[in-house]
């Protein structure tokens, strides 16, 4: 284990790597029991939301997650921090790619020597153009 | 002051009545100098954004929050909490009403004697139909 910056900045790459790679149970293994993720236009999901949309997501997609993290916040055992994501989103079938750009707070909580897993997590992505800058 | 809960619970509803009475110096005086709010469909904005997007939402709608805290978790010297927010707004000149639904992730930061001010937030508000129940 290093610091607990660079284990919140390793834990944020690996939930990248698990969402481009499609792998549901590394993502629940990064989060904590009773995690909660907002999403515009959606009611608040737990793990078994998280799990069914997930899924049926990678079904219909090829799903490719971009993000940077842009502040790590730790303060005791807690800590918060915030990304500028960018989801590209493939119709497994036919249909038009689309893009989402956004920003994600989330909300990490120190585990004894299990490491930060995340606890809350809200995002603001919305559609935008390939290639728009806000 | 009374338990941290009780104060987190006191600076919501104070955040609340002050948006509803376009209160913008009572607002910056319950945020962290470092404030940071992500909105669908913006860039993260600070104090200063918060204040210009404020004012000018003021001028020209009547805007009506209703918002319901769901949790509040306190660890330490941080605090998390999750609420269900309705906005209704009003054109102050001609136009129709409109109302926005969602959820509210915000963090607290515990100030020495100055109780909590809000550090971080990002709501999931979009345009919802009035009466709409998600």
């Amino acid at each position: 284990m290093g610091t607990d910056q660079g284990d919140i900045n390793e834990a944020h790459a690996k939930w990248i790597n698990a969402v481009n790679a499609g792998d549901l149970a590394c993502l629940l293994g990064l989060m904590t029991d009773d995690a909660v993720f907002l999403t515009p236009g959606q009611a608040p999901i737990g793990r078994s939301g998280f799990s069914a949309n997930f899924s049926a997501a990678h079904q219909q997609f090829r799903i490719r997650c971009v993000s940077e993290l842009e502040e790590v916040v730790v303060v005791g055992e807690v800590a918060y921090t915030r990304s500028r994501d960018v989801l590209y989103v493939t119709p497994r079938s036919a249909g038009e790619a689309t893009q989402l750009a956004g920003d994600r707070l989330s909300v990490y909580r120190k585990q004894g020597k299990g490491g930060w897993l995340l606890a809350r997590d809200a995002h603001t992505l919305t559609l935008s153009s390939p290639g728009a800058v806000r």
